[in-house]
């Protein structure tokens, strides 16, 4: 595993070209995009073609994990994937429409998927992916049976390949604009969580266990918590 | 432009083949989707594999707008694209580890892009994805320059062929699982703006205008509001 101050290595396709004031060059870097994010975007081609496809995941060190049925077309195509994060800070309103941006962190990984045939690692991975967003939710749950097991595909992603860009702060303008009589400034963005919805078959008694409350937002009407990274 | 009740027309690669309970069919679903997001994940293929880029986007009608740099990797590979734009709305967690899901929105949009040379159709363009976020925003600040115009790539991209799908509701568990003693529920997930952060350099006297107010989330400290579908 890397230290989380080895520095990405960037390949051709993983060096920022546009805009290298924002791209970040260390591991940890990945790690917090990585772990902060809910879903990501798995790119694959399939028939020559791009298709872009959003999916759960789940880290362990430098292994990104992602699962899906066996019947799935994104699953299937194999070959290179790209897997892109992306978190919304805010909008960047600046006094030109030139100068509108959005504060963001986004990370890309690239690389080969590799199938996980292995038992212990299949289960690694699924409990990471389940873990991911609500840490302590597979030892909680109900485990699979063998036949949900056999239903579903894990695979593997080295972070080996893979870059991170981030904007955040106010806007820049150009010099002479900086007089013009417009408001300038940011609308914060933020994925929060709020107060857990029990299910309505919910059998009477049953409370909300501790580690699903600490991942939910505080109790209604409070104010929203934003989501926190999962708990490595 | 197309009747908000049509129906999608599904091609081979749009038709839901995993989870089709979960598929959306009318083209309102669609663009309730696409207005309610604030990026998009743009895939391409690059020398034969994929790379996924966030970027933002607005929508006239049935076409999608795209801009970036004249010198993006991603704008410059032109031929078949795929957009996809998600949003989170729960964790859905089951009694059963195999059936924990998300609550969520997305949609996919496949086609060839189209770039905008039309001087009309590319201010439309960029109009509508400095509107996307912030309706009203490019009549307010400074329109770009020839300059600022020429470096601007616009693409526009069909929304013909697309599908949706979309997750909602309390986990569904198997039958026999019902009985366990353990909580099952979703944590809501939700996209939200906050009070508006001026820039530190803007001159004294500027006032927050109406509609920046209005794309922004309630005063510090007071709940905090969804994220508002663009206004169209």
């Amino acid at each position: 595993m890397h230290s989380t101050t080895t520095p990405l290595s960037p390949t051709d396709r993983t060096r920022v070209n546009r805009g290298k004031k924002r791209a970040r060059t260390d591991r940890s870097d990945l790690y917090d995009v990585l772990d902060a994010g809910l879903v990501c975007h798995l790119g694959v081609v399939v028939d020559g073609a791009p298709m872009v496809v959003p999916t759960a995941y789940g880290r362990i060190g430098d292994t990104l994990y992602l699962h899906g049925s066996t019947g799935a077309r994104s699953l299937r195509a194999g070959g290179e994937v790209c897997v892109t994060v992306t978190l919304v800070d805010g909008l960047v309103l600046a006094r030109s429409v030139f100068h509108h941006s959005m504060n963001y962190r986004s990370a890309m990984v690239y690389g080969q998927v590799r199938r996980v045939d292995d038992p212990a690692e299949r289960e690694a991975g699924l409990t990471a992916i389940v873990d991911h967003a609500v840490p302590g939710q597979w030892a909680y749950a109900r485990r699979p049976s063998t036949k949900e097991l056999a239903a579903t595909i894990v695979l593997a992603l080295s972070l080996e390949e893979a870059s991170v860009k981030a904007r955040s702060g106010a806007p820049v303008d150009d010099d002479a604009d900086y007089d013009l009589p417009v408001w300038a400034g940011v609308v914060p963005v933020a994925q929060v969580r709020q107060d857990v919805e029990p299910d309505p078959r919910l059998a009477e008694g049953i409370t909300v266990p501790a580690h699903i409350r600490a991942a939910a937002g505080a109790e209604l009407g409070a104010e929203l918590s934003p989501v926190p990274p999962a708990a490595r």
